[in-house]
């Protein structure tokens, strides 16, 4: 039977101490709502991993620049709990933003170069404010893993480095994307595509797939690669960025190895859209 | 018999963990070394609340600003271990930089308009790296209890806000400052003050000492008294603050209360000379 908890975090806590006094350990999924099957898949890898299983579902506002879509991002909080638990999650918690951003709160997470980088580069509130929330609920929630998807893959690397810095005592997984059936991450703001913006939207996966053939091929200059796919890159999608790099500090790679990723960031008439994935 | 760690906090943690698991509580002093009897003051009362007491001495590079005495800070292990255990300390830990800042550490924690405040003008690096290295340590160390002076007490309140503001599992303790036999507050760089400089520094216990006579005296109004103060500070001793703040958010008072404080900053030649009272 799984629960519920809405707003302040204490009745939650107690459930959390009664299951570490039980001698289970605590999995963690925060999420933004909007539940789909990427998130379903890591409430799953949490259950797999034999974890009493935590989902957080709060919009967070810290995350989100002046001018992009805080008020309008999709919310629905019972069919996020439905597809929580149909997951294997055992608790879902909702905080309110005054659980997790009191009036007197003032003390934030300021990451570092990785988050100055890629979606840092058009979006500088986005990693700070995500970092931010990350510990107050890795805080609360006191959990031994914490699950995160490889689709916003330079969040994943950002939020391990964070719990490297400040020593924070859980085990951050990182769990495959998972995708439509055409290929298309998936995302919770795939829900505003129309439906004639679904090609065009596939140029992100056909793009991974191209760099994936080049590789293959035997492709291992990242420059030229990178001019190529740009060039191939239509109309109609404003490109954000398309970038080769390592996996751990996301720097810049001039010779392609298997573990490169390529990392792609784009709008769709006002729509956000990432993607990326190893090279090899 | 207190122990001595250099270096790698992994041996801490484990004899940390054996406290714990012996159902000892946890105190902890961090420290930059130098240690007066304002820190054993620390320890004692870590000691009088009975916990296992861990005393950390690091010299914070991230707090000092490029032209600051991070170099010449003094320094001296061996006199330090003796003063700490002294005054009733289990462990004295010596952190390396590299134990708590390794090249690839990149985050950081910003705290907000406390930190911007009185001390935080001249020096913006210091509160940041203050936040920064206290949470390494508080993680690390994963202490019950955490003790600060008030001599720093702007360090105090930004460390509390912290503590609130991330959930972090730990109570701060303030306790009083400690002084010498002249009302000088005991600090580290008081031993660079020359016999000749002692008196003009002795301003700072003064003027406190003025705020609270005139309080008792009926005085209300922080302006009035603001003016006065500042027109009877002496020439040679450069202001940097004279202000009636209140002790949560160190916020401008105009009518004073019991617990307004005055808070003080001035160099002498380079010298950084700090304090701060309640005025009644």
């Amino acid at each position: 039977m799984s629960q519920r908890i809405d707003g302040h975090p204490y009745e939650m806590i107690q459930i959390l101490e009664h299951q570490r006094r039980e001698g289970n350990t605590i999995g963690f999924v925060p999420t933004m709502g909007s539940l789909h099957r990427g998130h379903q898949a890591l409430v799953e890898a949490s259950r797999n991993d034999g974890n009493f299983t935590v989902v957080s579902v709060f919009v967070n506002p810290a995350q989100f620049g002046p001018n992009e879509d805080f008020d309008t991002y999709p919310r629905d909080n019972d069919r996020d709990f439905e597809l929580a638990t149909a997951a294997g999650g055992d608790l879902v918690w909702y905080p309110d933003v005054a659980d997790l951003y009191p009036a007197e709160a003032q003390t934030s997470v300021l990451p570092g170069d990785l988050a100055a980088k890629l979606c840092g580069v058009s979006r500088p509130q986005f990693f700070p404010g995500i970092c931010t929330v990350v510990l107050k609920l890795l805080n609360l929630v006191r959990p031994h893993q914490t699950y995160f998807g490889e689709k916003d893959f330079q969040q994943l690397a950002i939020i391990r480095r964070m719990v490297a810095d400040f020593y924070l005592n859980v085990d951050v997984v990182g769990c495959a994307t998972v995708r439509e059936d055409d290929g298309l991450a998936m995302s919770s703001r795939n829900r505003y595509l129309k439906p004639a913006d679904r090609d065009i939207a596939r140029t992100l996966y056909r793009t991974l797939q191209a760099a994936k053939a080049a590789f293959a091929a035997g492709e291992r200059d990242a420059t030229a690669l990178k001019t190529q796919l740009t060039e191939a890159w239509p109309q109609g999608l404003e490109l954000d960025y398309l970038a080769f790099r390592e996996p751990e500090f996301l720097n810049e790679v001039t010779q392609l190895e298997a573990d490169t990723r390529l990392f792609l960031g784009a709008w769709l008439r006002g729509i956000r859209l990432i993607d990326n994935a190893a090279v090899g």
